[in-house]
This record gives structure tokens, C-alpha cells and sequence, in this order.
């Protein structure tokens, strides 16, 4: 066996059980191993970008890491901001990046780079197999490290000669990794310190947004006045009819200073303290107030979710969660007429099925069709976590990978049309995989975000070459164009009646369609 | 005026007049500043890596550097690919990434990460702007390291706060810096070297390799029995009609040790002694026999041309080139039946217009396009240098946005179909700046190389799933769409007197074309 096979084999033996590739001439030993190793599912993607926003979202939804095979530092620079976002999100992820041999590395041939440095500051955990009888142990070490804290990125960097030359056997993980809990006497600070505050909200991250998660915060929630909250990007939020209600906090900074006024005590619950995403002249960077102290139950590193059972235990015990807490099933009318983005989110909450999944970087036109989804029917919503626009498409191709292999129900894709054009590359993915993905395109024609911003920033009088940096209409941009040409059927509804029928079409066909919503 | 302002201003001063853009919420004051400096050309792109491959093939042609402004450290990210190729070309570049305001920088915020670790690998010269008073003299350092050592990857990142504060007047640069001559010690010993030598060769790259470099080699090898050659991966060659002939080095280490055979001395001009592109089991990474002695004519950080005058004047004063030594004007009848990629070639050949710009990342097919160039109109070669595939459309948007400003010939790119999908957005920018480039896609749907490169490293037997790795045909991919999707004309010509009539009438018409060549 070479160092590919045992690195595969370790890797396969940990759980670890797909690899988004997109390899080159340094990688081959590994791409010739993988007809050795069937546990190994290979994706291949035409950009590395597809690679780890599929990771991050297989593992936000299968639930175990996966990997991706890259291309020296030039194949994994354009993985990196998908990486970050997958960082940020704390999910599990294996990155191989193959490199020259050792003994080529120092040549200074054209592709050659410095991969560590490179790697470092969107990963957790960096290492170079500098032998083929590496391979494994690392492999099992980078496992190891992407599922310690939560969720991390480990990258693994192969050297040709690491792969090829002779190895030991594979040495899968033995032990999973677990969260610790946190210390007793912490939470009974915490449920001290809810008891007193007048006002004290939870804001919730990671095992506390599941469903079984939010049932536990609900307990405090009625057995104290907590108010339960969530960060605006949340990795992983189970929400729809019947899941206990939780309250986004707000984008804007301001925004968040007006959510939480009057807020006496903010339990930070497997999160940190919530900072404004940009810094604004004259605007707060860090909203909470000063005279609302903050406390962990947990630690994003921590288990949330046993640390929310003790505390329900002590605040409220063995009441079950009150039935107002809990989202209602919405109704609405078949939307009619002109499509809007409002009437896209009423068809969308019409039909969702359960156990949906949703990928979500909608941008601005979010702010209107997402909020019915709160009172669909139950499912999971994934948001873009590190503001790196591009992962909504790769992230939906990762989640319905994993979501065909437990054999669930749909993902859809809410996107930008901005943010589309970094990773259209996934829709390619999705067809040659087969995954139901209805991704749905909101073409506004313009990085419209930014228009808000400009104005919020302070700068005054923007002149034409200025807005012109926002503006997507010159050439106009065919999504359904774009989706046909990487073999993806695409539709362009125009009024209300026809999204819908479209939208019921492509949630009963399997495998990938596109929708260009033109508002 | 402010750091935006006084950044942008010193930019223009120094002659960096274009910038390409993929802006976010963090860049709002410098673009808000565009409409304040005329003399910048601000071109945006919908994805970063077209950025900087843009800014690259800009700089080759204009012969100054562009410069990019790119958001955070996701968004330097997608450009790093690109940045890589155009560090291997010593091209001089100037890129601005904007950061959290300095006050932000601490507080891990979604965007936040270690943009100047990141930047490091892909830059020459990395500096953060602390405050507004330093953008105008970091600007001006930043133009100066862009242009030293005969180009470099300048980088400085420009905090939001630093962007928007009050600043001091502009301080654009006084003087272009200028590569050092090589001591008259070290091209003496280079004369004596040659004279002595029996079969000595010249490795040409950097200024040697521009028409009239060519021309002082040209003289050498008339004085001499020296051969000339260039790197396979030369960032600009003036070939054509009445140029001076040079062998192009082959990719392959081992072709490489065949084509020095019998060299007993390698004069580096500009360039480093050659390597294997990647490392092989059993194969050479240093193809250079020891008994070939290397010497430096100039260092890629010295003055080339000036040496190789000096040298001309030392083994042949004032001699002419001999006739034989230049390249004939090919002649070859019209193409006709179905298309291949020899007739493409000749197609190209009889029809290039003199001037022409040449983006070259025909990968395999390069193989059999390319050779009879060397016989067309004089024209500009630029390949991809990095080995970071996805070069080729940015870097003939930028050739073409230089050779728009000096009113020259059209950019053709000759782009692999594997590549094509990195950076395809690049077509929207061209559409957008109405630049003549026609891109000649060749779609053999599959990642060629590596199918030849699986044998290579000697993985054996291949099987279905590491053979799938290679295989772009499940799903079909239409480029002709992903045009028009894009905005650009696209054409898919069948036979070899409609891709003949196809290449006039786009060479004929302003504008992006696209042509997508099936073999």
C-alpha cells in the first residue's frame, strides 16, 4: 500500500467517507487509490471554491466531516474563502492539498508556493506528511483535529512522494472527540444570574439551535423570562412549524442596539459576544451595552447542549416546553399576479416539505421572502457564516449530498445573483451527482447591498463610476443561460402563479434545477 | 481629502491608471473616491480572480502595473491564483485590500482573518496601513516595490478607518525604478564562456524575449555557435514574421534533458536554470546535466536587454542579424472539412492581423495549435506562467484593455476548456468594456493533461472512478451558452472553413467574441 491508499483507508475508516476533488498532476496517486478504497466517494467540482463550500455543507448536515482534495497553493487559495466560511461556521473539515515530492519542493518550479503559510490562517490545524509513512498518522490526527472543538479545519499537505512511496497500514480514528461540558458551578452562575436579571436573553449557536436544542432552551425560556435569540448567520438553525420560536438578532449594528435594549443579561450559549459585521464611522462596532453584562453557559468550544439540559434541569424541571413558545403553521394563499419577493417566500412556505434543507445567502432579497419560513413546515436553515459571498450554490450541493445519502428531503438554494456568479460552478456538481437542489436565483442586477452600504458608510454624492461598481446590467447576466450551459434545466417564472407551479415541479423531480427570479 | 483619495490620487501620479475591482462594504470610501480621480479606470469583475489576472496580462502589455481592490481577506483570496501566475511572470502589480477599520480588526467579526499572513505567500511586499496619513506614501512604496527588481506583487491593505479619515496631499512617485546592469566583470566572463563553449545555448526570458531583445541574441548567436532558447512558460514573447527565432523548451523533464543534449553551457538571461514543471517517480526534477555548466548573463532582477547589448557588442559589433535567423512568413492553404486543432492552428495563422495579442492556456491543445504561429504576422505570446490554471480569459481582458488604450490589434485567447471554467466570468468584464478579445474555447471536455499525467507518475491500471476525475462530459458543458449567458456572442463552428469564417468576422468585429472549438 502507498501513502494515498493508507491515507484514504485512515480517512474512510474515521467516517470520513466523501472527498470534493478537484485535482492536478501532484494528485494522482491519490486519484489512482480511489478505485482502491470504495468507502471513498469522490465529487469532482470544476473550481476548488465548490470543494469546500460543498464540504461545509455535507458536514452541517450528515453531521461527520468530509474532505477535499486540492491542487498545491494555488488549488487551495481559491478553496480559502470557503474554507473560512466552513471556519467560522466551526464545521469539520479534512483538506488534503497535494504538493510537489519533497525533494521538488525547493526547486521553485512554476506552481511551487509556501502552502503552510498559506493554509494557516483558514485553518485550525496545518501539518506536512514529509513521508509516505506519515500519511496515516496524520490522516488520523487531521480527523481527529476537524472534529475536536466543535468543528475545525485541518489541513493536510501531501507531497507526491508521500502518496506514492510505500506506507504502513491505515490507522483509523479509534475515539470520537468530545465537547467538553462545562463546569457545574459555571452554570449555576449562569442560573443564579438569570434568576436575578429582569430581562436576561439567551443567544444561541451550534447544538443549542437544534431541534432537541431549542427544546431545552424553551424550558429556561418558560422557567424564567429569558428571550431566546440566535446570531444573524447561524450555521444550523432547525426552524418551522412546532420547532420553539427564536428571535434572529438584526444585520446592522444599530439594529442590534434597538434588538437588545433593555436586555439585562445576554447568555452567550455556544457563541461569543455578537459584533457588528462592518465597522461604520460614527456607528457602534460592539452593540451590547455596557451595562448588560455577559456570561457563557458554554463555550463555542463546549457542549452546548448538555450544559442547556443541567441549566433547564435547575431553572425549570421536568416541564415540558409551552405550546406558544412553539412556531404555528402558517397560512397563506396561493400567491397571484406580478412574482414579488414576498409572494417567492409564501410559495416557498407553502410547499417546503418536511425536513427540507435550506441554504441560504439570498443577500438583501433574504430580507423578504425568508421571514414565512419561520412558520413552514419544519426544516433546516443554513446561513453564510463569514460574509464570504460565493458559498450558497457549493454549500446546497454539499447539504443534498447529504442529504441523498440519508435519503431526505430536498435542499433549497436561496442566492443572490452577486454572490452566484463566484461558485456557478456547483450547478455542474449537482447534475453529475444527481442531487434535488432547486436553486433559486434572485437576479436584482446588482450587488444591491452595497447600495445600502455606500450611503451608510458616509460617503456622500456618489457619483456614476461609483454606483457603476454595483450595478450587474451591462451585460445583462442569463442565469437560466448559465445553468443550461453546465447541463442544468432552468425556468424564468414571471408571475406568482407560474413560480409556483415551477417551484412544485422541481420539488417532485429529482436532481438539480435553477429558478431566475427577476425582482 | 482622505486616505481613500489620497491613495487613489498617488496611484494615478505614478501611472497606475486602471484598477480592477471586486468591492465590498469595507472598500465603500475608495470607491466612493473613483468619481474624485478621473484618471482611474475603474473596471469591475464578478469574481476576484479575474481581477488579478487581469491587472497581469495589463501590465505585460501596457509595461506598467494596474492595480486591484479586492475586499478582506476571502476576497484577496479567490484573487491569490492569479496572483501567483503573475508573481512567476515578475509582473508588477499593486493590489488594495480593504480591511475592518483598525479599531475592528480585533474583534472577530465574520470577515474577519489574518489578511497579511495571507497575502505573504502571493506577494513580494505586504503593508497595512495604519492610519490615513500612510496611504499616500504606502501607495507610493507599494508602486515603487511593484516596479523594482523588474516587477514584483506589491500588496497593502487598507483598513476601512484608514480609507475614510482625513489625509495628507498625494505623494506619487518621483522615479521609475531601474533594474541594475549586470557588473562588465560577469558579461565578460559570459563572452569568454561562449567563445570557449562548443555548443552553448542562451535561455532567454524577460526583456531578452521582447523583438527587439531578440534581435541583440540574434547578433550573439550570428557571432557564436550559441543556440537560443526560451522557457517553456515565457510571460511575453514577440514571435512572428521576420523575428528572431527561439526554441521554446518542451514541458516534459525528460524531453527537456532530450533538447539540451549535447548543450555544454547554459547562459541564464533573465530567467533561472529550468526545472521540472512537477516531480515524477524515476524521472529528473533538475533536466540541466551536471556537465553542463549554467551561467548568469543576467539575474531575472537585473537588466537583460542592457546585458545582452553589451554582450552583442562584445561577440559580434555591429553586425546585422542574419536572415536565416529570423522566422518566414508561413503560407498555408484555407482549411477545409471537419475541424481539428492543426487547422485551427493554420486558420489562426493565416488570419492573425499583425500586433496581435496572444493569451495562451491551450494546455494540451496548445500542442498542436501553436506551432505554426511562429510563421503568422508578428505578434505578442503570453503564457500561463504560474501553472495556476484559469489564467487565460482575465489575463487576454486585461492584454485586450491595454492594446484598447494604445488603439491595437485584438487578443486572441486560446483557452483549454478545463481552465476556461476557473475565471469564465471574465467574459461578462469583457462585454462590459466592449474589449476585442476573441476566445477560442477548446472543449475536449476532459482534464487532458491529466490523463497523460496518470501515466506518467505510474499509477497503474487505472480505474472508473479515478478515471472519472479527468472526464468533463457527464454533464455536457455548452461554453456557447455560458457565453450568451454572459452576454458575449458565441459560436460552436463544425467544419474548418466555418471556424475560418468565424475567426475573420470576429477578428473583424469590436467586442468579445466566443468560439468554441469541439476537439
Amino acid at each position: 500500500m502507498n501513502g494515498a491508499k493508507a491515507l484514504l483507508k485512515t480517512l474512510t475508516g474515521s467516517g470520513v467517507e466523501v472527498c470534493f476533488t478537484n485535482p492536478g498532476t501532484s494528485e494522482m496517486h491519490f486519484v489512482a487509490a480511489l478505485d482502491e478504497v470504495p468507502e471513498m466517494h469522490a465529487v469532482l467540482a470544476l473550481f476548488e471554491g465548490v470543494t469546500t463550500g460543498a464540504a461545509d455543507g455535507y458536514a452541517r448536515i450528515a453531521g461527520k466531516p468530509a474532505s477535499t482534495l486540492l491542487h498545491l497553493g494555488p488549488g487551495m487559495a481559491n478553496a480559502l474563502a470557503n474554507m473560512h466560511n466552513a471556519k467560522k461556521a466551526r464545521t469539520p473539515m479534512v483538506n488534503v492539498i497535494g504538493d510537489h515530492a519533497t525533494y521538488h519542493r525547493g526547486l521553485d518550479a512554476p506552481l511551487t508556493s509556501d502552502i503552510e503559510t498559506l493554509a494557516r490562517p483558514m485553518s485550525h490545524w496545518v501539518k506536512l506528511a514529509r513521508s509516505s509513512r506519515d500519511t496515516a498518522p496524520l490522516a488520523r490526527e487531521a480527523v481527529q483535529q476537524a472534529m475536536s472543538n466543535n468543528g475545525q479545519i485541518a489541513t493536510l499537505i501531501l507531497p507526491a512522494d508521500s502518496a506514492w512511496d510505500a506506507a504502513d497500514e491505515a490507522a483509523p480514528l479509534l475515539e470520537k472527540p468530545v465537547a467538553p461540558i462545562p463546569a457545574q458551578s459555571q452554570i449555576e452562575a449562569v442560573a443564579a444570574a438569570i434568576k436575578q436579571a429582569k430581562n436576561p436573553a439567551l443567544l444561541l449557536r451550534g447544538s443549542g439551535l437544534e431541534a432537541d436544542g431549542l427544546e431545552l432552551a424553551g424550558r429556561i425560556a418558560d422557567g424564567s423570562s429569558a428571550r431566546l435569540m440566535c446570531d444573524t448567520f447561524a450555521p444550523k438553525l432547525a426552524q418551522g412549524a412546532g420547532r420553539v420560536r427564536v428571535e434572529r438578532i438584526p444585520y446592522f449594528a444599530e439594529q442590534i442596539v434597538d434588538h437588545l435594549q433593555g436586555v439585562d443579561l445576554l447568555v452567550l450559549v455556544g457563541t461569543q459576544e455578537p459584533v457588528a459585521f462592518f465597522a461604520y464611522p460614527d456607528k457602534p462596532s460592539r452593540p451590547v451595552s455596557e451595562s448588560c453584562p455577559m456570561i457563557n453557559l458554554a463555550t463555542p468550544e463546549e457542549d452546548s447542549k448538555t450544559a442547556l439540559s443541567i441549566l433547564a434541569d435547575m431553572i425549570n424541571p421536568d416541564a415540558p416546553v409551552a405550546e406558544a413558545r412553539r412556531a404555528e403553521q402558517g397560512a397563506w394563499d396561493a400567491p397571484s399576479g406580478d412574482l414579488d419577493l414576498v409572494k417567492v417566500g409564501q410559495s416557498l412556505a407553502r410547499l417546503l416539505p418536511e425536513g427540507a434543507l435550506l441554504a441560504d445567502e439570498a443577500a438583501t432579497s433574504g430580507l423578504f421572502v425568508t421571514a414565512p419560513l419561520a412558520q413552514a413546515a419544519p426544516h433546516t436553515h443554513c446561513a453564510l457564516t463569514g460574509g464570504a459571498i460565493g458559498q450558497g450554490v457549493p454549500l446546497a450541493t454539499g447539504m443534498a449530498l447529504a442529504a441523498q445519502k440519508a435519503g431526505n428531503a430536498p435542499t433549497v438554494c436561496l442566492q443572490g445573483d452577486g454572490g452566484a456568479m463566484y461558485t456557478i460552478q456547483a450547478l455542474w456538481t449537482q447534475m453529475r451527482e444527481k442531487l434535488h437542489v432547486i436553486n433559486i436565483i434572485f437576479a436584482n442586477r446588482a450587488y444591491q447591498i452595497l447600495n445600502i452600504e455606500l450611503m451608510r458608510v458616509g460617503a456622500e454624492n456618489p457619483g456614476p463610476k461609483a454606483l457603476s461598481q454595483f450595478d450587474l446590467t451591462n451585460p445583462e447576466i442569463s442565469f437560466v443561460k448559465l445553468a443550461e450551459g453546465l447541463g442544468v434545466p432552468a425556468y424564468r417564472p414571471e408571475t406568482a402563479e407560474s413560480f409556483e407551479d415551477i417551484l412544485r415541479h422541481c420539488l417532485a423531480t429529482p436532481g438539480p434545477h435553477l429558478i431566475e427570479v427577476m425582482c
